[in-house]
């Protein structure tokens, strides 16, 4: 059965649900008040650039939280019988801004688990969503049909529909989404200060830590204003521990010397508890196929810089049928020679080793 | 000609510094009070499992900093002439205590800038200090002969020498290193409150953030307590700019409103102004080969999950002739198709997307 869409919004989330639906069987027409976004969306193959001439059957909101309220007021009086979602990473403050305006029945929230570093409609991907959770938060007002719709369309977008209530996500956000990129944000946020020699020495796990923090402040301050309720707390329990660890050092002192030999000092155990707690957090986080965790086996194998050796790397790396779960190539500074960390299930592992080997490749 | 060293500690240091060497005209021995750990070093091939029956060139202290003091003290009488070195990641407590001990003419610290999650003699690679930097420390005392016979032996393992004082190194690594390290278990400690819809919808912002809170708390919290005086004031900072933020989302209060439309909200700014700061931070950081962060094009890739996939995808790259900077590999959960991000250099990415188009290819 064809449907119809009516995207508003012509920046990364927006753009990259028309192409998704590009060879689908729903008919996109995608919006933007910036006509330059818009005739870019749809000479990309996002949807038919503009407004539905009749009332489509989703008009879905691909604006920042902080527009939601205005857009939803136009819209639902432009088209009165659509079902209206939206992809905002909160999700209490657009059901609050539709039961203000009054069409909670045919409003049903929704939020994409996808995103990248990069915005607007240049950096749209169809392929965004794929097998990508797609939240979507009925209001417990809004017609079950709608709903059904609304995870069609995730569904049809190549994400994996998961119903949740709108508090439930965003204090879900808050923790795994929210807090990490203040936390990145605040952490290179520090480096103003950096030294040319600090900055000579930075490396992989400072990269790692602060990946995010290179995302657009101006979409950030919305979402986290947006979900300033959920988060408030959460960020004041990150500063008061972190405020703990802080006394914790100021109170162990100088560097260890020869008073303290065979004297426990007490204070360190602050920190232990502080670095365990970690530890078991980061244990938690679910692996890349949403399973459990797994201990993949990581094999880490020398490769010259050229461009041919990543061809002969895995041609080996298929000759031994192993199935790679994950990839981090190492460069180091002024060096030609790098590092590929395959992580492959440990049973894969021996015969891996052994086809590399047998390749001439030097693996550990 | 042939030099002698000793190390001491057949950790993941000390065992992948004799693994280095072991085609080199270094002649190893290597120590541990752990016997098993020092045999397990030596049949992995890290040296000859033992003490040295004579005074060698080198004493290479690859211990844990709290432990730093009690073995200088135990090597100095039992090598006179050697020359002392240490693989530690402070830099000032090792050269304070060589000075109380007494032997600051033959001390010379040094920090190579290379580890990993795991330790032990088992995780040990010869190859893990490649083109790493090894930070030098002269203590203005000892003689320039032994601070020499340092560096070849950082060269002799692969590393790159840079000599810097040990106080420019202790603050550096307290801002590029520790802190992060502080941070990352700081957020992974809050996922213990978390549900399992939170850890459901975690993502790689999350997983990349708090990646090396999976390191050993045990070795880091002595890395911290032996730089806490460089740590102390740092990590004060970061836990005051968190709890301003705290309190600029808890001045926004609930969500945006009818009441809010046009209303300019003071309170944002502060949010602003903290995540534009990290974003000038992040911008700081070099790229992966040690000159200013370059910025490469991203080429996301869908591929099948299946074992000849990444061997056929390497296999048009390299027929593109494209010198590939970078590669994540993003699974999602549940699903078995998977995309390939390859980052590469502007000037190279419109030829590998024909070529990639050319053979098939879905990218972006």
């Amino acid at each position: 059965m064809s449907r119809s869409l009516q995207i508003v919004g012509a920046g990364l989330l927006g753009t990259s649900v028309g192409l998704a639906l590009a060879r689908s069987e729903w008919r996109v027409w995608i919006a933007d008040a910036d006509q330059q976004a818009q005739r870019l969306a749809g000479e990309l193959g996002a949807g038919t650039a503009g407004w539905s001439p009749v009332d489509p059957d989703v008009v879905l909101l691909c604006v920042p939280p902080s527009a939601v309220f205005e857009i939803i007021q136009i819209v639902e009086r432009l088209y009165p019988t659509s079902t209206i979602s939206d992809v905002s990473s909160v999700k209490t403050q657009p059901q609050l801004n539709a039961e203000q305006l009054g069409c909670s029945e045919r409003f049903v929230g929704g939020h994409p688990m996808a995103g990248r570093e990069r915005s607007g409609a240049v950096a749209a991907r169809g392929d965004l969503f794929e097998a990508r959770p797609w939240v979507i938060c009925p209001n417990g007002v809004a017609d079950p049909a709608r709903v059904t719709v609304i995870e069609q369309l995730a569904r049809d977008c190549g994400a994996d529909p998961i119903v949740v209530d709108a508090e439930s996500h965003d204090t879900a956000v808050a923790l795994v989404s929210h807090l990490p990129q203040i936390a990145a944000s605040a952490v290179a946020g520090q480096l103003g200060n950096a030294s040319p020699t600090a900055m000579a020495l930075a490396g992989q796990g400072l990269r790692d830590t602060v990946r995010i923090a290179g995302s657009d402040p101006r979409l950030w301050v919305d979402i986290l204003t947006a979900n300033a309720a959920a988060l408030a707390p959460i960020v004041s329990r990150l500063a008061a521990d972190l405020g703990q660890v802080a006394e914790a050092l100021k109170a162990v002192g100088g560097p260890v010397t020869s008073d303290d030999v065979g004297v426990d000092r007490h204070v360190d155990k602050t920190i232990e508890r502080f670095l365990d707690q970690g530890l078991r957090g980061f244990e938690q986080i679910p692996g890349k196929h949403g399973a459990p965790a797994t201990s993949y086996t990581v094999i880490p194998v020398v490769i010259p810089d050229e461009s041919g050796a990543l061809a002969h790397l895995f041609a080996t790396v298929a000759k031994a049928g192993a199935s790679v779960e994950d990839i981090a190539l190492e460069h180091s500074p002024g060096h030609p020679i790098g590092i590929v960390e395959l992580s492959v299930r440990p049973e894969d592992a021996p015969g891996l080793v052994r086809a590399l080997a047998a390749d001439g490749w030097s693996s550990h």
